[in-house]
Formats: C-alpha cells, sequence, structure tokens
C-alpha cells in the first residue's frame, strides 16, 4: 500500500519551515489503519525475540501499541508525561529542541527481564524513543525492538537509539 | 472476566478523596487488553446501527477506539486537545470542575452524515463525552453510541449524554 498517498503534508506545522506528517488521514481508512496494524505485527513476527509487552508513548503511540499488543497477545504499558500515571513511577527527563521534557513509566508496569518493544507513531530526532528505553532499562526490563509508523531519515533520530531492529513502514 | 481484579485502586489520586480506577493493570495483562477490546467489538456488533468511525478522545480514548475500529472495519478518528491537531478544526470548550478544557476535531475527519462512535476509558461526570458528541453534530455526522471500559455510575454522566446506546464494560 502507499502509505504516502494517505498521508497528509501539512507545511508550517507545529512552526514554520517544517512540513509535518498528518497520518490523521491515514488513519481515518479503514484500509490504511488495517494496513499499518498488520504490518507492524508482521514485521514483529519476524523478530528474533517476541517482545511481552509493547509500550506505547504518549500520546500517539497510544494509537498503534495497544492494537499491536493485541494482535501479539503481549501486554500494553502506557509511558506518559508528568503527573498522569497514578502508582509510583520511574521518571527521566530529556532534552528537547527548547527546554526538556519528561516522561514516567509506573515501576511495577513489567516484570523484570520481560521483553519489551517501543512503539511511537512517528521517529524523528528520536529524543523521545531514546528516553523511553532509558526508562526500559531503569525497570530492567530487556528492550527487543522499536517500531514507529513514519521514519523522518533526515533527522537520523535511529543513530540514537541503541543497536536493535528498528521497525518503520514509512520513511520521508 | 472480572474486570475489577485486574482494575487497582489509588487512594487520593489526583486529588484527596477520589479513588483512582487505574486500568493500567488491566491492559498490562494480554487476556486482559483482548477481553475489553473483543467485548467492545461484540456490544458493537449488536448495535442498530454499526459505526463507520470511531472516535477516540485524547489520551486514554486512543488506546481502545484504533483497535476497536480494526476490530469493526471501521476509521479511526481522533479528538484532541487545543493545537495538535494540523489542520483546520472544529473546536469545542467545556466546563471542568475547575476551569474549563478545549477538544479539537479536524472539519474533514468525517464525510457528514456517516455514522459515529464516541470512545474513552472512562465515563465519569460526562463533560468530556457530551462535548465530543457537540464536536460530532458540528461536523454534520450521525452518532449512534458512546463506549467506555469505566463507568462511574454515581456520577450519573450517562444522563448528559444523547439518548443513544452507551456501552460501558465494568461499573463502579
Amino acid at each position: 500500500m502507499d502509505l504516502k498517498a494517505l498521508i497528509r503534508d501539512i507545511p508550517d506545522f507545529p512552526q514554520p519551515g517544517v512540513i509535518f506528517r498528518d497520518i490523521t488521514t491515514l488513519l481515518k481508512e479503514p484500509k490504511g489503519l488495517k494496513y499499518v496494524i498488520d504490518s507492524l505485527a508482521l514485521e514483529c513476527e519476524k523478530l528474533e525475540n517476541t517482545p511481552d509487552y509493547i509500550i506505547g508513548i504518549e500520546s500517539r503511540g497510544f494509537i498503534f501499541a495497544p492494537a499491536l499488543a493485541y494482535h501479539l497477545d503481549a501486554g500494553f504499558v502506557p509511558v506518559r508525561k508528568k503527573g498522569k500515571l497514578p502508582a509510583d513511577v520511574h521518571s527521566i527527563e530529556y532534552q528537547l529542541e527548547y527546554g526538556t521534557d519528561t516522561l514516567e513509566i509506573h515501576q511495577d508496569a513489567i516484570p523484570s527481564g520481560s521483553k519489551v518493544m517501543i512503539v511511537d507513531d512517528v521517529i524523528a530526532t528520536g529524543g523521545t524513543a531514546k528516553a523511553t528505553s532509558d526508562l526500559v532499562q531503569q525497570i530492567g526490563s530487556e528492550l527487543v525492538a522499536f517500531g514507529f509508523i513514519v521514519e523522518l531519515t533526515g533527522l537520523e533520530g535511529r543513530k540514537k537509539l541503541p543497536d536493535l531492529p528498528c521497525i518503520s513502514l514509512v520513511e520521508y
């Protein structure tokens, strides 16, 4: 399927000079939604280490990670912004282009030693995915793969991540 | 399945006196995740009007709406907080306990006349679901149902909503 035909380009969002790749036009097409979930699941079945848990990063990672977990018979675990998770958390602060952001995971979210995959909609600079992989390390789990719908290859985010399988369905 | 056995009660979150029903403990269990998605899909198949589009409300509605849309061969449409959607939006401001919040939907998200279902994790006072149903009306779509995992019946949120099928899987 030609995913780029279903993804909408929005110039100058969220700031001038940036082309935003809008996946909402893909997700509202039943065949587009089905294709991305099925494709992620298919790629995961080829992994040497099948994940026991799929982490989705708030909030667009939540769109894909639970549906993928369903297909793989895995659990879904959210990584959220500061203050959203109700029980005890591990936190990580990380650098954005301007300022910092914080991500959190429940301390008891994943039994230690479990195999974990991190899912988000887009990999750009890789900062958010890298911070999440550091969180996974903090909780003593084994990260086995990353999964994204869109990869902005020019930003080389993949280079920032641990050397593990990194699935992406469409590149810009 | 006894969903309450998988949902964790967190006292005094997000404020003193409130018991937060934490569904993360349900979602990390593969059989729990599967059960809630399958149960929502099963209830939807009994609806008189099958939805063409499933709206998920940011951000915990994103956990369920896309997986449900996948199962029903429907499209997924996000309703997001202010400023997150990149193209032209309809907005609605609504009352919270303290202050107001704003929700937005892309103007071209759903062809007019389509059948739409609104999905979120919890119905409490019903304010967020009601605001979303008003947005659906603004874009000229036909709302056919609501779906929630948890219903806090004491808050009577259901009474605030249009008189339509309202699915919830577990009541407190």
